[in-house]
């Protein structure tokens, strides 16, 4: 491409080094902020800046955080002894939004897989292990994806905790609430049958 | 979607605003940036402040700039009497990138529209009559798109520019390089038999 402002290009490729952003998109982009009034591109840079300047990770529950503690982990209306174990904070950010959650989290920060070179000291698993070493939980919840290497890590930090007594247990796999029975595949009928629940605990809270 | 982080949920929110890009991509492209080095977000911000801050147009071409005149306004390589109408400054980068052109520009920032309340006053029209009444052009050459608001524009602006004895032509409608004859549109087709060319003026200069 052939820019008549440095200062475009400039913008244009730095913002084409964002995933899944190309130049072509890049330099709409660009061309939408001029078209804006200065304010907007300033507050986008400005919220850019400080979220990657101040934004740190939860020491307790490795979540994103404005503070050392995330709001969560400094919550006395939370039970600061069930563990729910999640991938990432999206995960976090799911579950936060079903409402049915009143315990706190753990964000491993990825999934083991050998395949990616990615072991257990790669990710949170060691505090985990510490948190239950030093009794701060009684339940875990293992609320990881229906994939291998979640199921792997799942199995993994399960051993790890079984020397502690604790509760554990992992979130249903079964058939999405609204899927009609004959398109659900195979596997997950046969996994919801065999892990059918009492009817009457099959009501909603909400 | 409940966030940790007041911070992250600002910067999410102003992602957001830019078009195109939804709640989930923003969010994505903000962790993204959360995992790079400090000086990825750093210069990306800096290039869109300087960008939204320092850029100008050409007060001669209306083209985006770093300076007064721009690049090409201000080359002595250019011939600066035949000029090339386009309505953005993307039209330019896609005319320059063909090499073919040895002339200047003038953009004129939009097309008349009714439809959309965009009239002559609202583009660049009246700096355009301006050079051709003050004979800086010798030749204009419109490059706009093959829509009716396009038609219309040329039109207009060739009405105005009768005057002025200045030689006025459209960039070739025909078949694309490359296409098959018989996938090409009837219009387009029985066009370019009516646009017909001298056979020794179809060989390419490149």
């Amino acid at each position: 491409m052939e820019f008549s402002s440095k200062l475009l290009e400039k913008a244009v490729q730095e913002i084409a080094m964002l995933p899944g952003i190309g130049k072509r998109t890049a330099l709409r982009l660009a061309l939408h902020l001029l078209k804006q009034p200065k304010e907007h591109t300033k507050s986008l840079s400005e919220a850019l800046t400080s979220l990657r300047e101040e934004v740190v990770f939860c020491t307790k529950c490795h979540n994103l955080s404005d503070q050392e503690l995330c709001e969560i982990c400094s919550s006395s209306k939370r039970d600061q002894k069930v563990l729910c174990v999640v991938e990432d904070i999206r995960d976090v950010m799911a579950i936060e939004n079903t409402g049915q959650f009143q315990g706190v989290y753990h964000v491993l920060g990825g999934l083991i897989s050998p395949m990616e070179g990615i072991g257990p000291q790669d990710l949170t698993i060691p505090s985990l292990v510490n948190k239950a070493k030093t009794h701060q939980i009684e339940e875990v919840i293992f609320a990881l994806s229906a994939t291998m290497e979640a199921d792997t890590t799942n199995f993994y930090i399960y051993k790890l905790l079984a020397p502690y007594n604790i509760k554990t247990s992992t979130i249903a796999r079964g058939i999405p609430v609204g899927d009609e029975l004959e398109y659900t595949d195979e596997v997950t009928l046969g996994r919801s049958i065999i892990a059918r629940i009492p009817f009457e605990a099959s009501f909603t809270k909400k």
